[in-house]
């Protein structure tokens, strides 16, 4: 296909795809006159993969070069350094009791406590913060909450892992786990939402 | 106590009680001279809400003054007053495809579909993003996260509705609301890489 129709299949403006090819995300189309190149399967694969890592992961696209890189290198690495790429990692001052006070109710969950994982980073700044605010034993409170998360990861992996190319299954993981995040908060509200009713009784 | 002690008690700053004071979010102490005031268990509960409202929940201080109002008037209204205030709702295009899958599978759910609470807003603007990136029907991969997050509801209203005074239901609230979206998706985050690994096999 021509780069019309590449961009009127994927939703890219010709635009994008262009910036892609000229920072190297996208690779060339095979040239079929001197200014004409057509474009494949495998380019539309990649380029889907290539706007999920920026837009909705924010990837940057120094980034997005290394996770291709590894996918080109069929390096299993992949997943981890897309994973890591779209969690937020929080400014915090270091807080001791914080950093315990994670690391024994992960070890109690049976989940694993890294301490350098940007995900273990941003439960330890949920724990200092509850601290700070008086609240010295959040995580007495989020064992409900590991294991409804690990339920939703299970379906999570379950779902990208049947895919087949490894360019559909990292566009799974950051599509699945970004729109998920929010997805998941918004349910949770909801959910809340018809608790308080329920608990109030008729109004 | 003074106001030296209210400021060590609940870790707030002079400075900033002073504001709070001048805004109105906290009444006046009981004066004991012409510049000495002193203040109660009362004035410790509201402080430390609306600490919660404004540096956790991010409420503006004109929406504090209103959620406050709601708490002297007993207002019901209160909870979801701050519940509402704490829920970003995202700009976005009209979307009908959008707000139909998200009416219905509210519905098949049995969560309440009400078209402008801000986490339905959230919810359809997820949808929306998803339908633009190729993915037609990725509520189906939502059941698991709406059963989950009822449980985490429960536990979360359960909790809050414990404490014996408003000001303690609405800090609950705020606190467990906003800092558990964080918890949970650090939590549903280590999950997901636990259950990569168990998929991968053994590295």
């Amino acid at each position: 296909m021509r780069i019309g129709e590449l961009s009127s299949t994927s939703g890219v403006p010709v635009s994008t795809i262009k910036y892609y090819l000229r920072e190297g995300l996208l690779p060339t189309g095979r040239l079929t006159s001197a200014n004409q190149a057509q474009y494949d399967e495998h380019h539309l694969r990649r380029l889907t993969l290539v706007r999920a890592l920026v837009d909705v992961g924010g990837l940057s696209i120094a980034t997005v070069r290394e996770v291709l890189d590894a996918v080109d290198a069929s390096d299993s690495g992949a997943v981890r350094m897309v994973h890591d790429g779209i969690t937020a990692v929080p400014a915090t001052d270091p807080d001791a009791a914080a950093e315990q006070e994670a690391s024994s109710f992960l070890t109690r969950c049976g989940l694993p406590y890294e301490p350098d994982n940007p995900a273990t980073r941003s439960l330890v700044a949920v724990i200092a913060t509850a601290r700070r605010l008086g609240h010295p034993h959040f995580t007495d409170q989020l064992g409900v909450y590991a294991d409804a998360c690990r339920r939703i990861a299970e379906a999570d992996v379950d779902r990208v892992m049947r895919h087949s190319s490894v360019e559909d299954v990292l566009e799974g993981v950051v599509v699945g786990t970004v729109l998920g995040d929010a997805a998941m908060v918004a349910l949770r509200r909801l959910a809340q939402l018809q608790e308080y009713r329920r608990q109030s009784g008729p109004r």
